[in-house]
């Protein structure tokens, strides 16, 4: 009689073709019982839809009948939870690293937009400058890896160090924390060409290997397009949600809907959208000039059925705050309301949970 | 005696790791000479940095130290021209598709920005409209697959029908040819949840599959970046040139700083640099309100040594036309100059060349 024991055991031998590590051990089977001559087994997908599932249901299969050719096999399909998708994530990554036992992340906040020039990477600033303010403990991780902007807009230059447990994120002069690849270039304007894999394994190092410490919120600049950049953060990071960025063109708001339905494919709550760009106030005669045409974002936001947070215009002020790394200077009191109906929908703990992987 | 012809024939062995095909074939062995217990090989590489470098070169070696242990072997790298290049891109994907034997195309020319929002697809557009309007044959490739613009800003939805020799590109009203991967899609604001590998592959099919016919101008927008997607355009394609579009925020400089160093990498000549939204205008007043700051790109483009080729400022109609699906009707009188400089660095060839593969 074959027991759940050996079953299991036999699954240790079932290698994830992309993670090459067991299934047991990548947290995949959730539970495993042998009875009336058949086995039936619940088999934890990070997503429902992934291209393996097949290959993964048929090596289980072939394990069964390897272990008695008499036994059936039923596989059950369930999706990971946001936290067994996180633990899954560390489990194929070889476990937790050191800056992961120490690191205390109450929320994950990151902001997306499809579109680029939408005002994205100031949003993030902002938000997390407001937060900062107020007295929360914030970070900020550039996963923008070719075009990063945080540390200009921040006027940050300085080589993070490097101690046994891992990196020591730059510090803003208003005490926000900073990782950035731009950090680690040699010079501002150096370009790094490169492709998916190693976009994805930069921003996962940001992540595993950056000491953080305790944060009540990390606010995560993506890069705009639902490509490598945005899949990784999606898959690898445990996101308290998303923070949308729009501005009025059409070509903005269809962009961000792109950005919209990955996010809900990916089981991200989305936390609301920010309407960016409004408009622009004449200096002479303090006309206020749509220039990009007339708002759109509260029909965009009934459309998705997702929060609106507001609104914020074209501030010359703000362009020169972030081209002399000075953002944190500027009076971001248009953005404080913004900030607050975030912060309703993601209050800050102020006893950061325990993160995964301790 | 070892003859030139047995040791072209022992490289005939050595696999490309990544291609999957031998050197010979994929045109990298440019020349084999057996003298005096010596071959001399002159590799041709893509890029002269490519990672498998040495492993090519070991790989070659014991090819003819297989064939007679006495030989030693000199490599000689070189680089390949763009030519070369794009010859070896089209060995690696099994030599050229149907639709390349029917292209003709004079010219692609692809526009650049690192940063995103700069203008980068209104700006392809503008220049499609414009070199179309003289008399030019000219086709839009949307590279940017993950958030493509280009049939919105048409007003083209209409699925591209597919020949036995190829996909049959969109066109506008107006005779410009399009294929974008939104045309593919069920709707506008489908996400598009692509890895790396499948975003070059689209693009590639839009290049290698796609029934351009003769062209005397093939203008490819990118997404913002410098990963995939320029990556795969640079090597696969052959560029007459790069167009850089800016805006004037210092940190959309230096975002495009980042992606002339990438096209001076790749070898892609830089044909200009084209700033745009330097001022609105006031509606009221008739003010130029310089709503991102001051313009820059003037000293930028003497920094990096490349032309400068104008200036465009942000235009409320041209929003409106864009998002209405009809860039072709708006009035690009500002664009024409721009385009005349265009023109001169890449003469339009009446003739079009024979495309390599052919």
């Amino acid at each position: 009689m074959i027991t759940n024991e050996q079953v299991l055991n036999a699954f240790r031998g079932v290698i994830h073709p992309e993670m090459k590590r067991n299934l047991v051990e990548l947290g995949m089977v959730k539970d495993v019982a042998v009875e009336d001559g058949e086995v039936t087994v619940t088999l934890a997908l990070p997503f429902m839809e992934i291209p393996i599932k097949d290959d993964l249901v048929s090596s289980l299969r072939e394990a069964v009948s390897e272990l008695d050719s008499e036994l059936g096999t039923e596989v059950k399909l369930v999706e990971m939870s946001q936290q067994e998708r996180t633990e899954f994530m560390t489990a194929a990554e070889g476990g937790p690293k050191p800056a992961q036992s120490v690191n205390r992340i109450a929320h994950v906040v990151t902001v997306l937009s499809g579109k680029g020039g939408v005002g994205k990477s100031s949003v993030t600033a902002l938000m997390a400058i407001v937060l900062n303010r107020q007295g929360e403990r914030v970070g900020v991780l550039d996963a923008d890896i070719t075009g990063p902007s945080q540390p200009k807009m921040f006027g940050l230059h300085q080589l993070p160090p490097v101690s046994k447990q891992g990196i020591i994120p730059a510090e803003t002069p208003g005490g926000v924390k900073l990782m950035s690849i731009n950090l680690l270039l040699p010079s501002d304007d150096e370009a790094v060409i490169w492709r998916g894999p190693l976009i994805s394994s930069a921003i996962k190092q940001f992540w595993n290997e950056v000491l953080w410490g305790e944060l009540d919120y990390l606010v995560v600049d993506l890069p705009p397009g639902t490509s490598d950049a945005s899949l990784t953060v999606m898959q690898s990071i445990p996101l308290s949600g998303v923070l949308l960025v729009t501005s009025p063109q059409d070509l903005a708001g269809m962009v961000v809907r792109k950005a919209a339905h990955m996010a809900q494919r990916m089981k991200a709550p989305i936390l609301g959208v920010v309407e960016n760009m409004i408009y622009a106030i004449c200096p002479k005669c303090g006309e206020r000039i749509e220039v990009f045409g007339p708002s759109k974002a509260m029909h965009m936001t009934e459309q998705l059925g997702v929060p609106f947070l507001g609104r914020i215009p074209l501030d010359p002020e703000l362009s020169r705050c972030c081209d002399e790394g000075e953002i944190e200077l500027y009076d971001a009191e248009l953005f404080e309301p913004i900030a607050e109906k975030l912060v309703e929908r993601v209050p800050a703990l102020k006893t950061p949970p325990v993160f995964p992987g301790n």
